[in-house]
């Protein structure tokens, strides 16, 4: 019997799978699921964009994002930056083809890391209402306004380009995005407006004006004048190669030596350490040996050189910390609690990729932070390279480390296994070249051990200010207490003094006077 | 101030991520993120793909499965199965590139459904020991067999073939896959053995061999031998179409007219409902309309037509389930539990896509049921397309319906939100077209109102089931105490007997016998 038959029939079946077709059916993988959460993830892609665009070109953003109903159950959803805009021949491929970008190869700090959210986005709008994505984009004065009307050819995966004309826009630089689509409003700690919330706090460079689909209007003015520094690209980490990796490099590389390979292709190698590796890869005697000429054990040997080996961490100039000073000031400025601190870690390794992680903390009444109830969960803001995570909050490495800090021990109650109580706002920022997300749809961080060390020692040190906050304030409370129990006794020793001196009431009212002067003063001393 | 020059900066960095790069650098959803859990994807993948293979070709699969240590950390994982081969041209492809298959495109029912799977756990394998993937195959006795060396060319998502050659393989068809590869072999839930038990539960006409690597061989014989019907595919369902996808099958279909279009593409749309739909649409008097030249809005009133239109479910020949008594004679078989039921729901839709739920539970002691303690929690063995998952199984929503279901009311213990104890063992099984799994990796399904709304009724009905079956047993322990009671009291009652008809002690003995034996024959009706 020969089943020639069955596997040529089986054979003919196969075919390649676009990889936006494969994204259309598996919408939920980038936050396309249902559509409030939809409305949501675009207007996070297209935000992310032009934060990154506007930074890449050291511009300060501004940046508005409007909602405007259409018809039953879509939206269209516009956001406007001050960009540098996009090159004409650059708009297809960046909304019109999933997996095209900028940032997925270069290692450094970005919002977008995936090259797919706003293609995705345009993508859902076009399977949910059939409507095609406009682009309207300016790269300077001197230069014309472009409009493009494009979809996503989902079986290719390649753009569609309905329209493209010049138009007059007067702005003078920047990009403009409109995806209709089906959407659904949602408020709380879902919404639009959450995100736009939370993106001005982790980004107080930027200033955000929001519109809603009922007429509402939020801007969020820029807190610092200051713009981030850029961050620069790296290149990859001994640490963080794999095998496979090194090998595909060994046979692209143009260096003609292995200790140059090293030099050039890796991050933290110079010749001693380079001459370290080879030494230990029992490489160092075959000068000849071309990184091209190597056999798959001279390789291996050479991948578990690299890990036994020191080398310093890598640098941190790729990666874009808020910084604590801002961090701080940005809490207070959209808080308005009582006290607020920051930590931002040093910079750490995990798996090769350098990151750093910040922790913010409010205290106090006012605001997001204290929602009238002293036994209410302490509020999370969780953050990856300072873009709003509102969903999976359970799944996410930075909410675990917050559950997993003792804060009974900082003065705030907490069941075990639960986040603290108490009118408290934890702000949680992972930086890295590259954030482990849990899924495509960039909802939470994995958990990392590395990651998970560096967010507990933020959080103890921000922690122990605020037991140190606390008690300073109890301290004061106390000591207030007190003087208000001598305070209340002045009047009748005044009395025993005029009874026993025989003082007239002037003298007596004067005196009752200086008393509470002293006492005053010594409470404002101890405040 | 013109932002040209950032603009075209930004261009320059502009470049296609080929999926295998993505895929590559976030292996984790792909289940390739830890050494343990890479081996157990590998072997899933390669087994996956063997039954769905034997099953297409109407073979009574036997499959082996072997680990063995290679070096420190490596292992090779070779799965090898009686299917129909596959032709020459097709291995590259199929084991070199990314989103490459025939189950992505076909609507029913099979065990893979992404195209990536067994290409990935080589890439895998490439990345972490340097090794490439070996295939072995071939289609018929009067074929040559083949053997493949290849690896994925990352950058391109491409296979290289390093070798292809005849060999001399003396089997007459089939399939062998040999990777190596990064892992580490883990005992007990998450372990490769209970994967293939677990396999063995869900397929019983399959025979699985598993050589673990100490030397361990265990062997899971067919305990049927029908083979299952094989899935015929279906055409989408009108309740399963974005208009997005409507607009795009408008514009490739081959029809001339609406009401063919509607009745050749779409599944259970007859003359009948074509009409039916025309006409709500507004379309039924434009008999000139083709789909083709459809206007946008007529294609959204289309659309809205088919939502608004009763329509009969879609068939579900492009499902197979198990089989209530597949699933109760697999159960007894593997489990030796003292009470076995199973409940296959008719079929059912959810967004458009047919699926059937079948649960099965077994009570009682022995095999993996009962793990001495009876203040365990119950076993959940969870299955999607008759494929074991052994990971995320909080998320998934087979373990959110067993949660759901009140046990208490069927005479388990459980408390407020956990899963119910005592020594039970509950099996469910989800068989789609389209399994809406919570990411790539395949570990768990998705919430969906209509899944659960199945789950729920399958659990109910097994629930009421062990309810009255342990109301019998308890029934029947209680009578039988009663007996046995009465029982002690023959021995008094014949003595006295004795003295009072003066009978000798041989007829008072055999008064006692005739008794006893009375009583035990009505203890053994009542049983």
């Amino acid at each position: 019997m020969t089943h020639r038959v069955d596997a040529r029939a089986l054979a003919g079946l196969q075919r390649e799978i676009s990889v936006s077709e494969f994204f259309a059916r598996n919408r939920h993988l980038l936050g396309l699921d249902t559509p409030a959460r939809a409305l949501l993830t675009a207007v996070k892609e297209a935000v992310d964009n032009a934060l990154d665009a506007c930074e890449e070109a050291g511009i300060l953003p501004e940046i508005r994002i409007d909602i405007a109903p259409r018809g039953e159950r879509a939206y269209l959803v516009t956001v406007e930056d001050n960009g540098p805009g996009i090159v004409e021949d650059q708009v297809g491929r960046i909304f019109g083809k999933l997996l095209y970008g900028s940032k997925f190869h270069e290692l450094r700090q970005s919002r977008g890391q995936h090259g797919m959210g706003i293609a995705a986005a345009g993508m859902y709008g076009q399977l949910t209402t059939g409507q095609p994505t406009k682009i309207s984009t300016r790269t300077g004065k001197s230069r014309p306004a472009w409009e493009f009307l494009l979809s996503l050819d989902t079986t290719k995966n390649r753009p569609i380009v309905h329209r493209r004309q010049r138009t007059d826009w007067t702005i003078a630089h920047g990009t403009r995005v409109e995806i209709e689509l089906e959407g659904q409003v949602q408020r709380g700690p879902h919404s639009v407006a959450e995100f736009v919330r939370q993106t001005a706090i982790a980004n107080p460079h930027a200033t955000l004006v929001f519109e809603g689909p009922d007429g509402e209007r939020i801007v969020h003015r820029r807190t610092v004048r200051a713009r981030p520094p850029r961050p620069r690209p790296m290149r990859p980490h001994p640490h963080g190669i794999d095998l496979g990796t090194l090998v595909s490099m060994t046979t692209r590389t143009r260096c003609r030596t292995l200790a140059t390979f090293l030099q050039r292709e890796f991050s933290r190698v110079g010749p001693t350490t380079a001459s370290a590796i080879l030494r230990r890869a029992g490489l160092s005697r075959r000068a000849a040996t071309t990184p091209r000429g190597l056999t798959h054990a001279q390789a291996a040997a050479l991948h578990r050189a690299f890990g036994a080996t020191r080398i310093s961490a890598p640098s941190a100039a790729c990666l874009v910390p808020i910084g604590e000073d801002v961090v701080r000031k940005s809490l207070e400025a959209r808080l308005a609690a009582s006290f607020c601190t920051a930590v931002t870690r040093p910079p750490a390794v995990y798996r090769g990729h350098p990151f750093q992680v910040e922790v913010g903390l409010a205290f106090g009444h006012g605001g997001a932070v204290d929602e009238d109830r002293a036994d209410a969960s302490a509020t999370v803001l969780r953050f990856a390279n300072r873009v709003p995570l509102l969903y999976q909050a359970g799944a996410c490495a930075t909410t675990q480390a917050v559950v997993a800090t003792s804060w009974r021990r900082y003065g705030l109650q907490q069941s075990h296994g639960a986040l603290p109580t108490g009118p408290v706002a934890i702000l949680l920022h992972v930086a890295s070249v590259w954030v482990p997300f849990t899924s495509e749809s960039k909802d939470a961080i994995a958990d990392d051990p590395e990651i998970a060390r560096e967010l507990r020692l933020a959080l103890q040190e921000c922690g122990r200010r605020l037991a140190h906050h606390l008690a300073h304030v109890r301290h004061a409370r106390e000591e207030n207490e007190r003087r208000d129990r001598i305070a209340s006794y002045v009047p009748h020793i005044a009395a025993a003094l005029q009874e026993i001196l025989g003082l007239d009431d002037e003298v007596r009212d004067g005196l009752v006077s200086r008393l509470d002067a002293t006492i005053d003063r010594r409470r404002s001393e101890a405040a």
